[in-house]
């Protein structure tokens, strides 16, 4: 993609629509974008993590480690960020992501990605955004799933 | 508590420590310092938020939201930050929390918040750890939920 071109695309995504043209090109300047096929793994679970991703076009799934079958806690569309919780804690990745079908990311480097952070304030806050709605996301799931375990006896 | 002693209490919470003695005195004369006793609510889910908190001691309980009695979710002890989310994205508070012992907690109101947050990138950082580290564990419960049901046959 040419950097003009990924400068326009990068203006829409919504956490970095207040950031000025210079900054907006230092972003396509240092970041990759990636394509993922349907079914294709993003990362595992426990793998060190050196990136985060801004998801741009199709949708990746958030796979729940449990003895069975591979099951989809979560799903991130156009726009997410995702893979940015090991970057900020520097612990290993907290679960796997899986390509749901087509997918294109762009692929942003840990110490851009914490320097976006600590310069931009307003970047920082949509992250803290999209983490609460997540964990609310993640405690909803978690009632769901203990009302199913009451229902069955568990 | 006297305002010093409070500057002095504010410096030994990690997620205040890099900050310098003008903006912990900030912090402490725009915040407030409130005790529950053992089962007191701080409060509901639900509710519209306007503040956030500090535990300075004690535990407090961060109760699930199912059909039956009420279950702990997760405890927060000293040094947490609690009812940032609903704070940070504006939406109610996403579950009700309790005192679990004597507690003893730094209120501070939406606005100094979010302004201690864009001000100080050292906070912010710390702020995303934190929710990094809370959408982690409830991630882990989620999942260790998800194999008890399947071992339960549901």
């Amino acid at each position: 993609m040419e950097i003009d071109e990924e400068v326009c695309q990068l203006a829409k995504v919504p956490m970095f629509s207040k950031l000025d043209k210079s900054k907006l090109r230092l972003i396509a300047f240092t970041s990759e974008a990636l394509h993922y096929q349907p079914g294709e793994i993003l990362f595992k679970k426990g793998e060190p993590a050196d990136s985060a991703f801004v998801v741009l076009s199709g949708e990746v799934e958030v796979l729940a480690d449990t003895h069975g079958e591979d099951l989809v806690a979560a799903v991130r569309g156009a726009n997410s960020l995702i893979g940015e919780m090991a970057v900020i804690t520097t612990d290993p990745r907290s679960a796997t992501l899986r390509a749901r079908d087509d997918v294109e990311v762009l692929r942003i480097g840990d110490d851009v990605f914490i320097k976006l952070l600590t310069e931009n304030p307003e970047v920082s806050l949509d992250v803290m955004r999209q983490l609460s709605s997540k964990l609310a996301e993640s405690q909803t799931a978690y009632e769901t799933l203990q009302d199913k375990l009451r229902a069955s006896g568990g």
